[in-house]
């Protein structure tokens, strides 16, 4: 049985880390059982095992695998008969160009959106390590940077276009069907549905109705998660 | 035989575009031998069979398909035992992904920064429709707007990261070896390399090393090519 450990708010159900979605998006597409496990981001002990400060963090059978890029891999190998995140070596590696473009790109606009609103939810053992530690690294206070989000979200739609682009194509990054590349894509999505109700995406967005088609997915996993209805 | 219309400058042999380079890089892959015939902008009535107004285009025994993402899916179906460009559906998917972020955000980034070195190598018969069409288009004369390219190559180089990043992980797009996202990124870094000897990337830089990688495959195909040794 796999354990992974999941980021958590005040309320302990709402597991709102972006990468943890990816993990746990990987996760239901195998088909693999687990026991998610709420932790903060003061509880650095309790992962201590995997050589890793932050979540997601899994161990299964006594094997500890931290990094959600990792764990996916991890997945892969050792579960090969189960549903191909990446479907081969060549979608191996053009999947991590999307992990590439997510991190650096995609997710680094979100974040001063939904800066506060992600203080607000967390429980109160994290709320001064995360001002302080994001505060020095934005260099400004977290409500003064999202009081700005209007003027974030032109940028923000910006880099949407290739996203954009792409859905006219197919209805999920990977084609006709989802895997891990959609999983990447759709974490930092996720992510703020979890903590707000600012809507980033309009309706008639192509990427709204994907993002759509990722939150039905697995019995509605996504979509019945604690988080806001937007 | 496949026969493949490939643009060409005033010298015949220099072909530039980056979506015949593609093409290219694909039919190598593949290790389908082509005859490629210089086309000119202007040349629409021979390539008109197709459908299309624009290279790359291909016959292949009488069958004419156009878009070099169209002319990959094609090869791709039609000689399923040479080596793979995707990998299978789910690579497909993403290398679709790679297609629209180097058509909408890369190769957009370097065109203001080359786009008079572009028309100094057109054939005289194509150097009116270019400078017209891309003028009323961009809004300024070719010069004016290639003048500011030190001013633009900081745009681009921001656009490099989540490749830079990509890199820093493996040594191609793809993976261990290259396929056909390695051949869609390669593409506009091709296009400008045989029109300008301004050298948009440093040495140090990961993509810089990356980028001569792709130069020596198949026999140095691409490193032999008329253009500029940058």
């Amino acid at each position: 049985m796999i354990t992974l450990y999941e980021l958590a708010g005040a309320d302990e159900n709402r597991r709102f880390s972006p990468y943890v979605w990816r993990t746990r998006m990987a996760l239901a597409h195998k088909g693999l059982e687990y026991q998610g496990l709420p932790w903060r981001f003061t509880e650095k002990d309790r992962i201590a095992q995997s050589g890793s400060p932050r979540v997601p963090v899994i161990s299964d059978d006594g094997e500890w695998v931290a990094d959600s890029w990792k764990i996916a891999c991890y997945l892969e190998d050792k579960y090969p008969k189960s549903p191909s995140l990446f479907g081969g070596d060549i979608g191996r590696g053009t999947a991590y160009f999307i992990n590439s473009w997510v991190d650096s790109v995609l997710q680094p606009s979100l974040f001063p959106m939904y800066v506060a609103d992600i203080h607000r939810h967390l429980a109160d053992v994290d709320k001064e390590y995360f001002r302080t530690s994001r505060e020095k690294y934005l260099g400004s206070r977290l409500e003064d940077i999202q009081a700005g989000r209007e003027a974030h979200q032109a940028a923000f739609e910006k880099n949407l276009t290739p996203l954009r682009h792409c859905l006219k194509n197919q209805p999920f990054i990977c084609g006709d069907a989802p895997a891990y590349g959609d999983y990447i894509m759709f974490s930092p999505f996720q992510w703020v549905r979890c903590i707000s109700d600012y809507q980033c995406l309009k309706p008639e967005d192509p990427v709204y109705a994907w993002r759509g088609r990722m939150l039905d997915l697995f019995d509605g996993m996504a979509g019945k998660a604690v988080g806001y209805k937007i």
